[in-house]
């Protein structure tokens, strides 16, 4: 299912790759909230192909039409729905892929499951262009948290090896996490995001892909919010943020590092700091038995390298049921991560504001 | 909440680690699945307390009494509901924590959601003992996988910096899985396990705790189940295992590992064995866009290091708004990874069988 | 499924007639709210068998244990876990049912969904007993919601062909909701109340049974409150109440009457009464579009004649597949509507409740 | 909420009005189904304005573009949007309608809902018009349907006192439920259709509005099918139905004319029929306790009167807070039963499905 929802905010994403459109209804959005279109279409551009040499030439404004929900410039209540066309498809790049399985990728799952029915071109729902809605989603989920005090943001924290400066757990500001979204390549310390352009740059000269990890981080938002075991905080998020293909990992505060640490390394001491309750450190990643706690909510998202890269590389075609080598034809990220940056803040805020409406 | 369900299938969880009694309803099981009572209290056994030197000194016998939905041993399509019984209580532990918050743990953020209305009782409803209910689930629901050619088992992959040998991704068996969930403290390299004992034996000398991970698999599920985005294998078993008090991360296949991995290393090259299509590597954990492609569906689940340790601790009592110390009584595991080996298998069987049923 | 939510208030309902015992789990419920449980136990005497001539003679005190949620009188705001245990049971009486059909009855629909595996004796889980737990929850919900200013109240409004005065759709209190639930027989017009009541011992006196109208009406529940299409106050309402064995039809103001009624008489005209709008009649049932309109909420619920009845009946064998005559054994209430009012009292406010927690 | 769902199948519908466009986003539809889109717009058609007296004469051509998850003719698993654009819009019919409460619609509830952010032009999300888009859905699912042998068709039971024919319960075929449909008018009395088509005609001539019962039933669905309490067909089926505007009351089989009859009378005794389990009659619609029996699934809608009608109307103001006569003006049918035909039969088609996927 391409729906999510909790509580009475809910999601459903349409499209394929190449067909006439792509888009999303988002049902349960309070009425009367400004959503100022040029800012979302500022925070969708960070998503858009075409933009750097980090990701695929495909070029499409992914200009979204409001079909409904949103009148003078506010929502309305009723569900929103917003249309991407689609446009600069070259379908005739994926006519092998019909029968032949890209390694790494859906095709050989998605035919199984679709008995062979689905649209393959551009790998058809199973593209990555279908996070283009979850961005408006996202983006307007930003908005409406915005004027509610909070603020969500992400960076490149890694690609392959290379490692960008971590985001103060503690300490991180509203003003960072906008400021770092603005860059074109959105990482703290530009020197290691030059390096990770540079080792992009090679992998597709190589013919090869990278992977990384997005840090994403939300301050601002409330404390006690959230419910223990299966309603929790880190439950929704995870679910929503595993909806982005190629994600393969989520965790959260010092998430995998923290099984590798003593109780009395990761337990985050409380103090008070001007009549408020905060925690020194923040291994804990702001939840705690699934409960916000008013310190930053930090998780951190692996994304595998693209699956798609041209070098030869051994696999069957299915229906005919015999091995054979293929050559990804089309055009692909060498590296998903920067575009994705936008796709886990608007996974993550979405998930954050079904909390709080 | 404590609730889970995908399709018809689902959960709902109840208790406080010291009221009457803790257990679980399952609605949607199918009808006339045989239940071998004794081989689900072999099962829950592997969670329960009191076993070794690993873990809490609570002793209960954890036994359910199953009130509905089985009958002359098998299923009979109504809600199972199995209750718990809470025994061997030493609430007096827990006075202070009514109003002081113990780091890394969820008192703090459980009074404000519930307006210190909860029962803090041995942590309440937050308390690792809710995991019973879910053993018991996860329990029947790997009856009834293996029914159907499926075995989820798991084992201890790391305590603190000690690392088992893992699953082989590609070639573990049903064999493999059931076997190590025998031993007494599950892992494949018992030298491993070994060492892992003594680190958890001297963190508790030293009141202190220790974090780990648990990897999980599961053979023979079939290929082509899921769907894309938010209804894949991915996202929810992340839903469900979070559920799991202390996770903070969840992965599938080479998870965090891909984003260090180049497209070449990382795609799993398709072959065929005997007429069947595998991969020759399995980084993509038997999912590729959310569906099973017949490979190991592989996993791994971080678990912090217990926060309840008997050091004195910084903080507050979030009633008064003053800073003090703690030293929190009660017992305690100071690793809670080998006791959370069966609760993983058990969320992780509970979801996959939502997609068989 | 016996799983009933919206919002994040869910209810599960569990066990079989004369299994161990029957419950519920309510997840959601706010924290801090004070549970009267002899207001909440004289709820449930309303529904409790045994009390009369018009009701099957098998006794059960249905009081509840709580085994979760509830401390020193209030919710904690875990999932509040309540079982009642069977008891007073004659299994006996229900050998014959095993492989005949009761016409009327679910003994041949369940037998064909759960493939002979169901629970047989006194019905299992189709069992109107399964009705206790129900008005736990809804007993429950409505001490929280008067708490919230809400009042629902319930009385048969026909046996029959015996109808009773209806509620004043405009002018209806939260008094006279109370006080006609406090009767034995609740009925507004006692003359007609003792004419049913002669109607149903004639009916059992000559081995049948009779149908009725529950009505049904809810005060003080804000307006505005409720979604368009498939969230609004009659799609929730009515999901709930077919959840109750026997009903066959539910309608909100006017219902089936508004199907003959032209615009100019069905239309209620809007006026200020101090300020507040207000509707001159009430053909709307207090909602509009799915939403509250502030007025009484008003509703109807058919339930079909109990289908237990000892006259001989054709019928099949249907595992033999031969035709046969059955009488019915056991206990039955010739008609169930007498019992019926707090269920259909405790489904309504259940359903509100999910709207304003 | 304006999303439905249950069990895997969803569908999410979105639009105003007098906005871009409307349409419905269905999701969990099984793959490789053929849709004949001829025969679906023949569908769309029974549904449209402007045909016959008794309706608006707004004319829409009502096509649906398909977005996604459909190519070549066939589903293609992935989620199929169909989008309807508007057009023919008298906005300006509207103006007095912002803050002026039509007697009998939503124009008050939802201002307060939406605390007067809904959009107003042409009732908005609360238009008859989004029936349009349900309309797609549901004639997508009887396509489905018919294909597995199940066949749903309705008809107009009745205007204000006109009563036609009703379907026979038991003996009702698919051919019956196929040409009634294929009917401008569809009734099964071709007489009481003319008086019918009088008495609404005449009714629009006194600027006033008639409401009416829809029948509708489906046959060749498999016995066996749903589940006991709150997921059984009858609360499915009667939360999609409360959907459609202007419904007030939904019965099934019997409904409430049941709570009027004995249990000798109600019951339906089963028989044996070329070694088939059936019932000789069927006041229980097919329905047995939540899963159906074999037997036609019947049930009956009512609608109330078109609350916008010509007369002057006392009302109020309710943004200043004022008395006020209103006169409605724009294009309204006098009735909207015979438009509302094909809605119950995508409801309940849509519903049906659910179950079957």
């Amino acid at each position: 299912m391409s729906v999510w929802g909790r509580g009475t905010l809910n999601l459903s994403i349409f499209g394929e790759s190449h067909g006439p459109g792509i888009g999303v209804v988002i049902d349960g959005l309070p009425a009367g909230e400004e959503i100022d279109v040029e800012e979302l279409m500022a925070f969708c551009a960070r998503r858009a192909p075409g933009r750097s040499s980090t990701a695929t030439k495909r070029k499409e404004p992914d200009r979204p039409e409001f079909l409904s929900g949103l009148l003078d410039g506010r929502t309305t209540g009723a569900p929103l729905c917003a249309v991407i066309r689609n446009s600069d498809t070259h379908s005739g790049d994926y006519d092998n892929l019909r029968t032949t399985a890209r390694p790494g990728h859906a095709d050989y799952t998605a035919w199984l499951r679709f008995q062979g029915y689905n649209d393959v071109r551009g790998s058809g729902h199973f593209s990555g262009r279908l996070t283009a809605p979850l961005v408006v989603a996202g983006g307007i989920a930003k908005q409406i948290l915005r004027r509610r005090g909070v603020e969500v943001g992400a960076h490149i924290l890694s690609v392959h090896s290379i490692v960008d400066r971590a985001f103060d757990p503690v300490a991180v500001t509203a003003q960072t996490l906008r400021s770092v979204g603005e860059q074109t390549f959105p990482v703290l310390d530009k020197d290691a995001g030059e390096r990770m352009i540079g080792a992009i740059e090679q992998a597709a000269a190589e013919l090869n892909s990278l992977g990384g990890v997005v840090e994403c981080c939300a301050v601002g938002f409330p404390a006690g919010v959230g419910t223990p075991m299966f309603d929790g905080l880190e439950n929704s998020l995870s679910s929503i943020l595993f909806g982005i293909p190629a994600v393969k990992g989520v965790e959260f505060g010092a998430g995998f590092d923290a099984a590798g640490l003593t109780g009395a390394e990761n337990n985050d001491e409380f103090e008070l700091q001007e009549g408020r309750v905060v925690t020194r450190t923040n291994h804990h990643g702001g939840i705690l038995g699934g409960i916000s706690s008013g310190m930053p909510i930090t998780m951190r998202v692996a994304f595998k390298p693209t699956p798609s890269i041209s070098r030869p590389q051994q696999t069957v075609n299915f229906q005919e049921g015999c091995a054979c080598e293929l050559v990804v034809k089309g055009r692909h990220d060498p590296c998903v991560v920067p575009r994705a940056v936008p796709c886990v803040e608007a996974a993550a805020a979405f998930a954050l504001l079904s909390y709080l409406v």
